[in-house]
């Protein structure tokens, strides 16, 4: 017997009601998105979702693109899985990168990404607290609004260290190259 | 005015007549394709292609992912486009890697493609013979029977360098790691 695979594609949802209640949306650059009451976070293509009920993001799990392996092994020893019991807080914070980021070469990416902006090293401060899955849209097609999702999870009191996180990144090198950036912060509806 | 968006997303699709026609299909690891007369390169999603015709295949240029700098800087030098008029041989190359080249990292997946397999500078001694273009499909979604279409244009008196060159990368450690080659050689119907 084989496994079923790991699903890959994921979609976020603006929804009336569902699993997670929006605290809050704010637009950090560029434009934001409709409110809604509500996020529906599922693991297929979006095509299921009512157009009606707004917005739908998609993203897909890919093979890593920066982390190197001595860092992988550090990662894997210290994070843990989303969907933790105690993590009754989540955020999702979809990025769109400029025209600039993308013509870099891989050695220009690295450079920036961890030399001067430490990316990596951030996040390791911050684990095991903040559990955090990212997904990739540019590749999906042409026409994605964003370059990348990332979904986080934590405890309530652990969100004052995810807004250090988030501030850490956004003063970095890598930032400059963030052209649309929404903080959307949720609540587990119990 | 903004000039029109270059085209990311591609379609190469079998069908009963076409600009190209199909010399020969060789199925180099895993599963073949079906044979086809005639092949379509469109600047789209393979929708408009009737699924009678045969199979569509879909990928997006994207960045680089291995190339450096100094990479980039020659190649940008020695290369030409696509579709020049003595160009009248094409191939079509769909390849899929195994989930063990997935999971490696940045560094040991650049460490297999140049230190150990000179992908990138087997590539530079064809130029500017050999024109390609890259496109990805393993973002696109987790259903593509492919990881990556390079689609290659040449001089028929050219073919012979392309086949060693081919045969190079395909003696290199990178080659462990290709689960499944398609090799399709065209000819332009003119």
């Amino acid at each position: 017997m084989h496994a079923p695979p790991v699903p890959r594609l994921f979609c976020f949802a603006a929804a009336a009601s569902g699993p997670w209640r929006v605290q809050r949306m704010q637009a950090l650059a560029g434009a934001g998105l409709a409110d809604t009451p509500c996020l529906v976070v599922r693991a297929d293509d979006g095509s299921r979702s009512s157009q009606a009920a707004g917005w739908v993001l998609r993203g897909i799990t890919s093979n890593d693109r920066y982390v190197l392996r001595a860092e992988k092994t550090q990662l894997a020893d210290r994070q843990q899985g989303l969907g933790r019991s105690a993590a009754t807080r989540a955020a999702l914070i979809p990025i769109r990168k400029s025209a600039a980021w993308w013509v870099l070469t891989q050695d220009e990416r690295r450079e920036v990404f961890e030399a001067q902006s430490a990316h990596i090293a951030i996040g390791m401060r911050y684990l095991p607290a903040i559990a955090r899955r990212l997904h990739h849209c540019r590749d999906l097609g042409p026409g994605e609004p964003f370059d990348f999702l990332t979904w986080f999870d934590f405890a309530p009191q652990d969100e004052p260290a995810f807004d250090r996180l988030l501030d850490a990144l956004r003063r970095s090198p890598e930032w400059d190259f963030v052209e649309r950036e929404v903080d959307i912060r949720l609540a587990r509806v119990d």
